[in-house]
């Protein structure tokens, strides 16, 4: 293993905002990313903060990341949800993806709780195929809702 | 309107646990809810809370509950997950969960939160066209992917 694998920092949050980035323009939807280095800093370092990261390092850059943040189950208690999971488009097939999710569910067994998650695209067999290898499992019957800001601020005016 | 939504407190975490196991029990998942008073509690008026509630309340009666946190996009910012909006069940048809939904949306709007976002079984047509007609989108091509407590200390003694 030729990176290691730490907490990510303030001082990271350019580099990760570009990977966060790298992943929109794959995914063929660029314009989709509405956070800037700010949003990453508010949000990830203030007293309460909204998500924890560990970053891959290689020598002095930022190879990959996971980011993650807990989420409350009224069955089980307290899991995590798996925000993203990020490698460098040119430094994919050195393990990196494997260690970051690895390092998370560590991380996730130390801190004890009752259920990590997160979604997968369900044409995407490979990660399916990973994912189930490693113990986890699809729920297919279950449906994502989303409601978005545009949606949200239409839904309150038509209420008024 | 013959009922008040207001924010819930420590006093109403018995009857809210009552309406969680209620919903469990309909979903033929009595043993599922792991989680007691005490957890509700802990987790939900700390200083650093894990959830909000509002509640529904007929006389002295929770009847219904809707129960939210707030989950992190690295796209789009601070969002909020609405993972329980239950009523009681010889509550309904009265407008409880349609109220308690909007409390949620009014909530999120306030907040200035850039989606809201929460899951719904596939086949519950009548819970898809509510939400599609509030604004909302099913995500057709998203599944959850869930490693549960049993399933991540198997992989993580597996990796010793």
């Amino acid at each position: 293993m030729n990176f290691t694998i730490r907490e990510g920092m303030i001082k990271d949050m350019a580099n990760v905002l570009e990977l966060i980035k790298e992943l929109a323009s794959f995914e063929k939807e660029p314009d989709a990313v509405e956070i800037d280095i700010y949003d990453l800093i508010k949000h990830g370092f203030s007293s309460k903060p909204a998500f924890k990261i560990f970053v891959a390092e290689q020598k002095t850059e930022i190879v990959g990341i996971v980011l993650f943040y807990p989420r409350f189950s009224t069955w089980k208690g307290k899991t995590f949800h798996l925000e993203d999971l990020i490698v460098k488009q040119e430094k994919r097939g050195q393990g990196i993806g494997k260690a970051l999710y690895h390092k998370f569910l560590e991380y996730a067994h130390q801190q004890k709780v009752k259920r990590v998650e997160w979604v997968v695209l369900n044409w995407n067999k490979n990660a399916i195929t990973f994912y189930e290898k490693t113990g986890a499992t699809i729920l297919e019957d279950w449906r994502t809702v989303q409601m978005n800001e545009k949606a949200l601020n239409e839904y309150i005016t038509n209420k008024k």
